[in-house]
């Protein structure tokens, strides 16, 4: 294997494509012959003007935004945008409505409740574990907006349709499936992504915002907290994770360039996950844990028959150069993380191992 | 030069170790024999815990930094850090007590005025155009804590010796001169820093923390906001941004072991701050803009007798390999920036430079 590189199926920080890695890596010392590093050259220079602006269009034309939306790179991770939204669109006496399907949106709806802001919790799985979905979503019209997950990590499950909430913003937290397949956007106020998973190294958020929500904004939040911040300075308010950004952008040019859209990004990672479940559901040995109707496209969560099958699973994988299959601490198990980067070959090669594991300790 | 590089004096981001880029990109491919890029591996894995505990180790004994403080990274930067200190430590009718020393510090006191916090500025140089440290500092007894700003980038001021405050913890904001000196970290409460000027890339912000004043942060912030969520982590309460943070910690390693320490990057600063300052003072075409005694030694700003004959001496000097030479767009001019990975060797082709150029159009 090229550079005793391993398969990695790492739940995020997650594989970046071969090709981004290469590119970064050549010009590390000297980018576009400015006789600096990228993490040298000045936020405010036209090289990084070229780079910001590259990422925004193309952002932009893989989702189809229009004008009526921005898009911003943020720093401090999904996770301050728990805080963010309600802070910036919960400002009077108006109610938020959130979707509960695990991990990541519980914690959303807790820091919305720190800040004392009226949500409600219109929808959850959790009496059945977080493995699915949950269907016939009734939205509430007086909602400011719809807060969702749209991929749920640990426990393996994704939106297949997002729910037709009427008029009502729908926000959707989507770092584990963000570019990761085609999406209608007209039905969104607010799309926020850690980039860590599908789109970039750790360190930046982007955050897709339709103009008209801005216009909520109270001008009493910290500068650094409120959208308008951002949208008014192209994401230049201070220094920008420069790098972060340079990564994402040629995440988003090999999307567009080398995979060609999010049409046969989409095909490609449908064809990853349903050989991987197609071993699963034919096996007595591996037991999916997601509702069927409610897999994850980007994670494929399963178990062994025993813990110590499980552990020695994970070990043996490693051995064979096929890493980050451990489940999430919190639930155990196995998963095997397949954003937009990790390739058909490896997932041909860890359905190979799956196979040789089942017949020797199955 | 090798590779062709540009003698780097940008205000930040800014000019870093060749070596620690050429381990950067020695290695970008697979880290440590894992297989994987560094912005590829798992925030959770022991191959991240061995980096952030190394810089957090580094930072405590390049600082002197006893087990009474918390040495942490996160992100947003110094400017997310103008609200969270008082969201932080502000939260009752205890005041705090600013000193205003530039474009900064007014923004720190801006954004602690935005929350509604009660503060009161000491002490300010706004009327002498920010161009000095203003002396006899008179903190109040009953002030929670003392902010200011170490080194002023824009105006080329900076503090000499901190003031003594009696026992009012200092917060003190160091983007521009951390690590760049020896310090008793003794007065400090809390010690902030964006790391993009001294210490590494865009994208990290160095806190130092003393953990009495962790008592006072309140239960009811967002965790994201709050010092001791990170705290309590290591820094790892979500995805920290593990690149950045890697290149601190090559930063610091080469602070410590090529350098030799803070005592002689500080001798080395000086030997450069001097040199340059020597050439503007024995000339009358180049004229300082700080007071002689608040000069600071990372951003030497200067003026020419005009500003066509500025702009020509920031072009001719790229065009002799010299970058980063233009003053901050709000006050003009021309700035050298001489932090820490800016060498002798730069330093002294910057003066050739400047010389040759006065010969010239002097």
């Amino acid at each position: 294997m090229k550079y005793q590189r391993i398969y990695n199926f790492n739940p995020g920080p997650a594989a970046l494509p071969l090709d981004v890695l290469e590119e970064i890596k050549a010009s590390f010392l000297n980018y576009a012959g400015a006789g600096m590093s990228i993490t040298e050259i000045s936020h405010r220079s036209k090289l990084f003007d070229d780079i910001i602006n590259d990422a925004v269009d193309r952002t932009r034309r893989l989702l189809n935004l229009g004008a009526d939306y921005h898009v911003l790179f943020l720093q401090g991770g999904a996770s301050l945008q728990f805080s963010m939204v309600p802070m910036n669109f919960l400002t009077g006496d108006m109610p938020a409505d959130y979707i509960n399907t695990g991990t990541w949106s519980t914690k959303a709806i807790k820091e919305a409740r720190i800040l004392n802001k009226p949500i409600r919790v219109i929808a959850s799985s959790e009496d059945r574990g977080f493995s699915l979905i949950p269907g016939n979503i009734q939205a509430n019209a007086d909602a400011a907006y719809v807060h969702l997950t749209s991929n749920n990590t640990i426990k393996g499950t994704q939106w297949p349709v997002f729910p037709d909430v009427g008029r009502v913003p729908l926000i959707a937290d989507m770092s584990s499936d963000i570019l990761s397949r085609t999406l209608d956007p007209a039905p969104f106020g607010l799309i926020y992504a850690g980039a860590q998973k599908n789109i970039g190294p750790a360190g930046v958020c982007l955050v897709i915002v339709r103009k008209d929500m801005l216009e909520q904004v109270p001008d009493d939040l910290p500068t650094a907290l409120k959208y308008t911040t951002y949208a008014a300075s192209n994401s230049l308010y201070n220094t920008p994770p420069c790098f972060a950004i340079y990564a994402v952008q040629l995440v988003l040019k090999w999307l567009e360039e080398t995979v060609g859209g999010l049409e046969q990004m989409e095909a490609l990672n449908r064809e990853k996950a349903d050989r991987l479940y197609r071993i699963i559901d034919q096996s007595d040995f591996y037991r999916g844990t997601a509702d069927k109707g409610s897999r994850s496209m980007m994670n494929v969560t399963f178990r062994l028959p025993s813990e110590e099958l499980e552990q020695a699973f994970v070990q043996k994988a490693l051995e064979n150069n096929i890493g980050g299959l451990k489940g999430h601490r919190s639930v155990g198990g196995c998963r095997a993380s397949i954003y937009n980067a990790v390739t058909l070959e490896a997932v041909d090669v860890l359905i190979d191992f799956m196979q040789t594991f089942e017949k020797q300790r199955g």
